[in-house]
């Protein structure tokens, strides 16, 4: 029998100019794969270059986190932009932060869209297909990471790419493999035991339990932990042991160990 | 002898969103290298994607305009950023604007600062390493074109890259071969009969007259058509006929024909 | 019986920086509204003290024109936004206006929201208490513009402010009073004269002809000049005379003439 | 013998979007005045909405806390600016606080500017009349407060503002009444006690001891509290105790206690 494997991911290099986010430099040590923020919600060229450099250092592979352009609204909002606006938005922040991966003498390893894009790209197929050319216009090496069971890693998939399908620790679902929205009670699991034990199912089952209590079948690639939790090193450093513990292999979406 | 040759560059792609900028289709049939907006002073991702491949579709060679981050001000205004900003700004910038290249099957050929930043980084040595170096991290091949004489297209230099030396048909010249100042008299040249002779004296003679009446040397590998002239696609049909006419190569820096 | 009359306005001060929109000037000359741009789609401050000025000098009611934040987008993308943040986004930009106002000894006499942001608050009633309630809370004295027959101006006069129902000399209306989407053939009516007809018919007969024929009632207290129509300044000029012609009264929300 | 007093000012609403700064709602029991950032740095309008609603609770003076326009460089990089966009800027932002200000039953009592806009103002009499001019066209009953001593107040002094000398008592003086710059060390005192000393000096004996040992004169109106110290609270306690214990009313620029 295969061993299982999972990647770690992570959104990172969110701070902005004088504003401090996250604890990429604790996350990292436990994380396998780090996206960083691109500039339209968070990622000042400077924090790209500074991300960059500590992913590196860690020998985390780095991924572009490309979102809608709202600083104001931290890339959550959703807007109505076009398929050529979505190809085109993806396309430049990749671009920008491959700059930072080349100078710092790495490479992209993979593209994960943020907040509002990564939700719209999950159901709207004409949009997933516009960023799914963005990143293999870019480079066709590149990963496309997406909602596990999305329209996003189809596009991806439908284009050529390799695709890594994400499930989370710490976010319910819904019966139809969606996420409970944010705005409901009981949308994030602040228990560091309970999210726990769900990537365990996930990883090791490939299923979770609905927030109703059915369980689902839910294939995954990759685990994101959460870089806005107040706890985020803790939880990134606890989910780690307990895969390791588990016996599960935690390598990026390529296959690289961490 | 050698047949004189000289490259003809336009900033370009400088719309942003509703708002129309330039008469780049125009332009690009006349000159052989484009300096495109990257989003910092002008420049969203449509319309770089746009001018990217308008100027591929004319064999015009790509170069990136990197800016001050400044919409508002489009890019004129000076600002004390460090060498460190100036350095993530600049590479950021080429990076976004290679994308488009990448995906247009095609690659950037140079580099030309922005407005104020290019009249920094002429007389900042600190500066221009940094930009110089962020140009060579983004890829060593890239030619970085800076006013004639300056400090930038020096830095350059002395780090291994390609330069290029630019000078101004329609701008005068002080003594000291900085451009008069926009705020004085004078210090555009409208009369496009005028502005053609002072090219050619610029690239026949390597030399042009002051604002004072002085004779200076000055060697150049590539004139500068302004965008913004109202009569831009007139001047830069008539300075390229004029250099035809007076059998002077019209080639890109890295001697390309167009 | 009583005279008919109507309000002209039209949307000004949407240049940005060096990017000019609009012919600002000649309509002035037309109307008896402007609605200025407050810099969140459009108009940067010196913009704003300039159009405000030149309203001023013409007689010109001043309104404020709150948008979206997406310069990118010039404000015509839906964004999701909460009714907090439509409130404050709306607040901020009416007492930004409000200054450049007082500073010409004058004041801000309506509230006409932008692009998307008047469409979202035409249909979506808390949007658009929101925005009614922001309006009050800036001044109670100040005219609420939105679609005729909407939600915004029903909102408005809920909490007792003076409400101004839009229509539309040059936009396609639908059977059910919304307006043919900017995506369909025939969302605009070109032809001047199908459209200074169309403005006859809502002024004088209080009705309108959709797309498909059918006559519909539209009670309507101002009519928009669409300020980035490329003959924006002869559409005004002859839509004015005709009014005049037809013996309508030109005057502003509040009934002062112009 | 009149009882000596002082107002105790500190920044606040730095927040923006998601991005959290400062200390604010425990700062604000023991300030005076809260400068309010207006967008251009910092504070997006729910920011605004907030920090404004929370200063009037606690019944602190209300200021707006103008900037450059500079996100990315939290309003602390030179801006070559003009005098008139200095104007407008500084209208524009005062316009927009004072709406929140107006909505929260409440007005703005002074404006300080931010930053690089400060520094530049104190040093800059062009630009120091321009700021005070948008100053007294926005409210003519405002107070200006601008570093003691310097072009700002000077200018205010000159429109007949009634203008707030401020003095640092954390931050090193050079002999010339200029701060010293930031860069150097020592610029900033990192122990309270030095800094309350500092404090206590400039408030009951009118001077200060420069970085080199000299007692300079300085009267000062206000007494800044940096509300980005990572001790804030603790430090705007402290200095507030010692300045009750000492018998110094501690009263806003207009006279009221708090």
């Amino acid at each position: 029998m295969r061993k299982p494997r999972i990647d770690l991911n992570c959104d990172m290099g969110e701070s902005y100019g004088a504003w401090q986010m996250g604890q990429d430099a604790q996350v990292l040590r436990h994380v396998t794969s780090a996206n960083i923020a691109c500039g339209m919600h968070a990622g000042d060229p400077l924090t790209m270059q500074r991300t960059v450099a500590a992913a590196v250092a860690q020998g985390v592979a780095i991924g572009a986190h490309p979102s809608l352009p709202d600083l104001q609204g931290f890339g959550r909002r959703v807007m109505a932009i076009t398929a050529n606006e979505a190809y085109a938005l993806t396309l430049y922040q990749i671009g920008a932060l491959s700059a930072f991966a080349h100078a710092a003498a790495s490479r992209l390893h993979h593209v994960k869209p943020h907040g509002a894009l990564y939700n719209m790209a999950a159901r709207d197929t004409t949009l997933a297909q516009a960023i799914a050319q963005a990143v293999r216009d870019a480079d066709a090496a590149l990963i496309l990471v997406g909602l596990a069971g999305s329209a996003l890693p189809a596009a991806g998939a439908a284009l050529g790419l390799k695709v890594g399908h994400e499930a989370f620790a710490d976010r319910r679902y819904e019966a139809d493999t969606s996420l409970t929205p944010r705005g409901e009670k009981d949308a994030v699991i602040h228990d560091i035991d309970v999210a726990i034990a769900q990537a365990l199912s996930i990883v090791t089952q490939a299923n979770v339990t609905t927030r109703d209590g059915k369980i689902l079948s839910l294939q995954a690639d990759t685990i994101c932990v959460h870089g806005d939790r107040a706890d985020a090193a803790m939880f990134a450093e606890r989910l780690r042991a307990a895969l390791d513990q588990a016996g599960i292999g935690v390598r990026t979406l390529d296959g690289a160990g961490a």
